[in-house]
């Protein structure tokens, strides 16, 4: 890929965190979610989060869990190799789904949320984080009490939320008092999947992870989105604002096809105001989808103002480091080039690469901020080329 | 949208119908594939073929089946209303899946591919029509005699088949010689969904028949194509001919993270010759998309000349007609219109309104032909603006 000299403030919107206190939580649960200690001695520990996988032969083990997971030194380190100004951090899932709506729990959110603060004004940190906050979802009440706390720390700008709401998905209606408060206070949900569709396992070709997260994620974002706007949420909260994960899974794709099955479906044709597409259009998307045509057609489908860069860090690092010395991320890096590679209008360009997420998120430029030329190197995502061996 | 003068044949790859004898069958059946009696008297029989539609409020009654499902003059009446030339005709889902591997199931297939050649040379056809056959899939022996069969009739030029292949997915082993026989005999393979992935109904808010038609749908052939890729079976047959319904579903949008996917996996990383996108842009994908993002995402993706216009009849039919007298259809148009009104080059439109499928089906132009403007009304489904009330 060619140079490209960033005029921009890179900003990171899709960058998790595991805090110190919610992987200990894990390390003392046996059953999904949870930590187990590391395979071999001198090895990382291993996370296994998604449904199902401590079940699957091929997942049973789950993926190593390293500094980078935790360790807000590590994120810095990362931003800077990759050339990284901002990052807004968001805990990993499965957040607190899977906790029971207790006192107990009510309170790990309001501590993990002064911990994602703390974070931020670390001096590791350089004044280069904010973050999305956490909410003790299946707790409606509480969460609702949770966003009034949120909007009052200084570096939070939003909730990550899953898809489950407090059970029942996110078309509930008893979410919409918590959806109300959110928009009130203008704060950004950030939706993130991490349940999956329920994908056959085949019997024939075991996948390992592949499958369940390069389509069952952007399966399970498309279909509660869906949901959610046939609910009817965004004819009553217009102003609702949605950042979708991985480019909001494939709806800039699907629309089309689901306004025409709304359209043509006598239940439902007549439920809205607009088509679905005319509120998908209105929605915001990382940019987190790895290739060109996907980031061409969000911006085809959506504003191009409401298009951000996201890594997805931890999650996807190089297997194998073959040179020893710090690697820039090939899933960063393909995720860099569909932006820079595509042809789009250099404003355009910037707007997704940071300025659309200073402004959504109303972010300030770090001290350290300064133009700069991203030099990327070659990336291994050509399909004319065989990939790198990787093991 | 603009006139359009297309010099081409506008060829329909994607149109189904239910063949006499086969909707007699469904006739005859009480559990899902079947056809119920009209729910008032004047009115259609109602076709109720998903699954667990029959056990779902909101879809418990199917859909309206009517003349245009099996009568090949209906076929003829909606081919003049479009503007289309030719179509290549398949049976409609679920095919034979459900049925056993029997000799009364074998027959019904040979049938079933003679009674298809014959609805091509049907006089009320005059030369427009050519078809794909039908395969007996739970018997990969019976699959491949009807095969050799289906090679030798004059009209048909491929074959339709689901994703279940003989009941454990298309990348089951037992298929290969299967495959084999369709490369062999250079057929091309319409690959259509019919099972979804199993959403989770909504507890809050019914939805009809819509999200598994816009979202599970798609996903299917998405899961489908991705395992059979990673299954090996295009590095051992890169001639194996797959055109993908409904823009292969989302595969386009999600190449990049499905290569990304399996490159960070270490248990597949390097099982292919070449990242899945390798694969997937040597595929073929019908035009059935609805919208400008979905038709240029296609084209951005995989090779234009491998993109094909369909129709879905006699699926999406206008909720109800209110001129009376004969109306176009809205899903034909706005999936006309998102091609003819892309910005795509002359010859590319020309190629996927018709070029494409004579060249790769080897059809011939009917007598009929001559160049023609396409005069398509204005569509509804522009997202500024409410869609028009259907009920």
């Amino acid at each position: 890929m060619t140079l490209f000299k960033s005029d921009a403030c890179v900003v990171d919107v899709h960058t998790h965190v595991y805090l110190p206190e919610y992987l200990e939580l894990l390390r003392h649960r046996n059953t999904v979610p949870f930590v187990l200690p590391p395979l071999k001695k001198g090895e990382d520990e291993r996370l296994i989060i998604l449904p199902g996988e401590d079940k699957d032969h091929s997942t049973q083990n789950g993926r190593p869990v390293g500094a980078a997971y935790y360790d807000v030194r590590e994120k810095i380190k990362f931003m800077d190799l990759h050339g990284i100004d901002l990052s807004v951090v968001s805990l990993a899932n499965p957040w607190l789904d899977f906790l029971p709506p207790t006192q107990t729990t009510l309170d790990l959110a309001t501590r993990m949320n002064v911990e994602m603060e703390e974070m931020c004004l670390d001096k590791a940190a350089a004044g280069r984080l904010y973050g999305f906050g956490t909410l003790p979802v299946t707790s409606v009440e509480g969460s609702i009490k949770e966003v009034e706390r949120i909007a009052k720390l200084p570096h939070l700008r939003g909730v990550i939320m899953g898809t489950a709401g407090c059970g029942k998905g996110l078309d509930d209606p008893e979410l919409i008092p918590l959806f109300e408060a959110i928009a009130r206070h203008q704060l950004v949900i950030f939706l993130h999947p991490h349940y999956g569709v329920s994908l056959p396992t085949s019997a024939n070709t075991e996948v390992g992870h592949s499958l369940a997260l390069a389509l069952g994620f952007p399966f399970e974002t498309t279909y509660a989105v869906s949901r959610l706007i046939l609910s009817g949420i965004f004819d009553r909260l217009p102003d609702l604002r949605l950042l979708l994960a991985h480019s909001g899974g494939t709806l800039p794709f699907l629309a089309g096809r689901l306004d025409s099955c709304v359209i043509h479906d006598p239940l439902v044709a007549s439920r809205l105001q607009h088509p679905p597409s005319y509120y998908l259009k209105r929605l915001y998307y990382d940019a987190v989808i790895y290739h060109e045509t996907g980031v061409k057609a969000t911006v085809d489908f959506a504003d191009p103002k409401n298009i951000m860069f996201g890594t997805d860090h931890p999650f996807f690092p190089p297997l194998e480091n073959q040179n020893g010395g710090p690697e820039r991320w090939m899933s960063v890096d393909s995720n860099l080039a569909a932006i820079t590679d595509s042809g789009l209008d250099k404003t355009v360009v910037q707007g997704i690469l940071g300025e659309n997420a200073l402004k959504l998120l109303n972010l300030s430029p770090p001290a350290s901020f300064k133009k700069k030329t991203l030099d990327l190197k070659d990336i291994s995502l050509n399909p004319t080329i065989a990939p790198i061996s990787l093991r």
